[in-house]
């Protein structure tokens, strides 16, 4: 897909979330991928001539916004949706989830990462960070769908030199098949490096991941204090909280302006401090630690620090799905319930950060965050005709609060459309394989 | 629309959740507004001659669940939808919501509380549980959705004794206009009597609604123990917590087993056990209590003394919708992250729950719980090509955790079709008047 698309003119779109807020009736002109102009709606014929090879989208009763960008997820994980739920962690995973893990073929993680690009595209999501096995089978899947995807290999070694020598082998063949003839446009499927977390990686892969991230321009992607046993153990095992071993480690001095650290539910002052001075990014992830009873995340204090935020929907295993309105409603309800405060985390801001618009970490790749002239082409149309979406006294707070993935029309990413008035070119093939695909492997996974 | 619909044929529907559980592959039969049959689908031919003049709908692809139950709500107030946000409660009632409410005509509340219909019918409620303002119209708005509604007019004295008189003369004249002939079906629209709250009520008043719901037999509907200051201020004017006023009232005594307490949130062990006791039934607003931080519904303490629990959105005004979808997720991961304990609340007793299973409140006027022969024909339909549906390893895990109210295809009310692939007759006309209403609302009542 990675070829310059036809230009597209969306016309008289009714609302349009830029970067300066809330424009009304505007045009949004689409060219190499990029947003090449956001003007105001002008009457008939004052636009000037329009090329007849531009794709017209009418924009009447829609509004536009960013894509979504899904901060952290294991998109093949669908093939598991409500396949465990309402368990503590260990069984959880001991029980169900490793063991249908252990089954999982490489086209089944090619399809369910096609049934999760699906589900996203669906609801206005044109991003994910993703992190899991057979990591070439997860790119041809975003690639096949359309989508931008970050592809993180997810890498353990449990302290085992010989496993980890055989992992890092792989991972440099990996990127060795990744980079292909420099481009003027981003590829919009891309490597990072995904070592696990602390609790499944030694110091010394984290180190070389690191120094790999800092080497080839690579965003660093793991799991942080996503539950306070994690950091107990950490404490317990080397006197240090997670983000100070990072230091120590060097890792933080290396690759912290790289990394994605996914939950960091559970950080101290000093910790917070420290994620602030390297300039991480923290991903969020709502429903997933609302399911789990991980904790709450520490907003205010990520804010106050100005550390980059943005939201995520975890596996489908943990949520039970991929739609970003779902995390936002969460988001914003549960820092005005766990803190008592109904001030706190308002509509605006939680839209900003599930676009995308509060970290740059993406922005080497093409990831963009709200609309802006010259930025990405990565645009939502909502219809407005939703009873949800009525009355529009404030548009933020429809998405954020009233609105769910449905109410999505229309997506285009990197200029391409994905989706017009709901449908999706292969979405029945999708479906109907990634059902049959996930019948099997439970089957197969049945003690 | 009381009158005895046509018999529908639903056939081959995938899954049916019925009192029994989950089954696979069966026709549902609706004549004369009830679930005549649910069968397992035959081979074709095998089920015998077919009525010539039934409606059929094809169930291939959808599975079948009761209708939700909202509990607790404000219709009209989706005119005030996003109309103030991210506010603590008395300024966001003093500068936003009341200013607005006092400009609000028949004509408004008419079309905000056919807003509310469309919107909970697209997404698959059936009953709702009102309380708010010019009851009579109101009661049309439902009639005219085709919805079931238990419409109760909120009444406040703040002690005064004129206001009192005259609130009492105005019920009794709307119930004498609601009471029509008798007939052999319930009427879909009903009236309850709706005291606002014991901070609102005078206990004359609270005393006189109980008295007269027990001797008409209607629900008393109720605000109770939303937040923890109510329940100080009645510790400071009265030396009792509120549940012990009500007893102490004879409103309990009089009414208990009639009483829909709405939020319930603030009890202690001994207003625990008086609910139980009296056989109140508890509306639990998980959306509404977490976006204004009112604390959280104890759930487990309900269900170990098996206290009859309901699900609600409350008002739009503080949800942002009308969504069950958005209520079961929410109850469930409320109370798995308060309580730090994720096998809380399990996706099938919220769906319970939600569906109305776990009260008898409503049963004399023929609202039901889940699927089941011979119970009300209030059946909902919903499409398993969503994304977010597939696969299906636990269909009520995936209505839970997954769904939203876009996977609602066909809704069915008392044996009346109300929407049938996802389109619904007059949804325009609706929207439009909402819309217009709403914008000339909010112009009124700028400051």
């Amino acid at each position: 897909m990675n070829v310059p698309p036809t230009a597209i003119i969306v016309e008289n779109v009714d609302y349009v979330l830029t970067t300066a807020g809330v424009q009304e009736r505007c045009d949004l002109v689409l060219d190499q991928g990029r947003i090449a102009a956001i003007r105001s709606t002008g009457p008939i014929g004052s636009t000037g001539p329009i090329d007849t090879e531009m794709r017209r989208i009418d924009g009447r009763g829609k509004a536009a916004l960013a894509g979504f960008k899904n901060a952290h997820t294991h998109a093949a994980m669908t093939l598991l949706r409500g396949y465990g739920d309402d368990m503590r962690l260990l069984p959880w995973l001991q029980e169900r989830i490793w063991p249908a893990e252990a089954q999982l073929t490489g086209e089944d993680i090619y399809w369910g990462t096609r049934l999760a690009a699906l589900e996203m595209i669906s609801s206005g999501t044109t991003f994910a960070n993703d992190m899991y096995f057979q990591a070439p089978r997860v790119r041809q899947a975003f690639r096949d769908a359309g989508m931008r995807a970050a592809v993180g290999y997810a890498l353990f070694d449990f302290g085992d030199s010989a496993r980890r020598a055989a992992l890092q082998e792989e991972v440099m063949e990996l990127l060795r098949q990744e980079h292909g003839a420099p481009s003027p446009i981003p590829d919009p499927v891309f490597p990072t490096i995904a070592p696990h977390s602390i609790y499944t990686c030694s110091g010394e892969l984290l180190q070389w991941a690191a120094a790999l991230a800092a080497d080839q321009g690579l965003v660093f992607h793991i799991h942080m204090s996503e539950t306070e046993q994690e950091v107990r153990d950490c404490l317990d095992a080397r006197g240090l909280r997670p983000f100070q071993w990072l230091e120590q480690l060097g890792v933080l001095e290396a690759a912290g302006s790289r990394m994605i650290a996914a939950h960091a539910v559970w950080l101290d002052r000093i910790e917070l401090d420290l994620v602030a001075k390297y300039g991480v990014t923290v991903a969020h992830n709502p429903a997933s630690n609302m399911k789990l009873a991980s904790g709450c995340f520490p907003w205010r204090e990520y804010a106050d620090r100005s550390v980059p935020v943005m939201l995520a929907p975890d596996g489908v295993a943990s949520n039970n799905n991929l739609d970003m309105f779902d995390e936002m409603k969460l988001a914003a309800l549960l820092q005005k319930h766990h803190y008592g405060d109904p001030t706190r985390l308002p509509a605006e801001e939680i839209l900003a950060i599930a676009t995308g618009a509060r970290s740059t970490l993406f922005a080497d790749s093409g990831v963009g965050g709200a609309l802006t002239e010259g930025g990405p082409a990565d645009v939502v149309l909502v219809d407005l005709d939703h009873p949800q979406m009525v009355p529009v006294h404030n548009l933020e707070s429809n998405l954020a609060y009233a609105a769910n993935g449905g109410v999505v029309d229309t997506v285009i990413c990197a200029g391409q459309i994905l989706m017009e008035g709901r449908t999706i070119p292969d979405s029945r093939e999708v479906l109907q394989e990634a059902r049959h695909r996930a019948s099997a492997l439970a089957a197969r996974a049945r003690p």
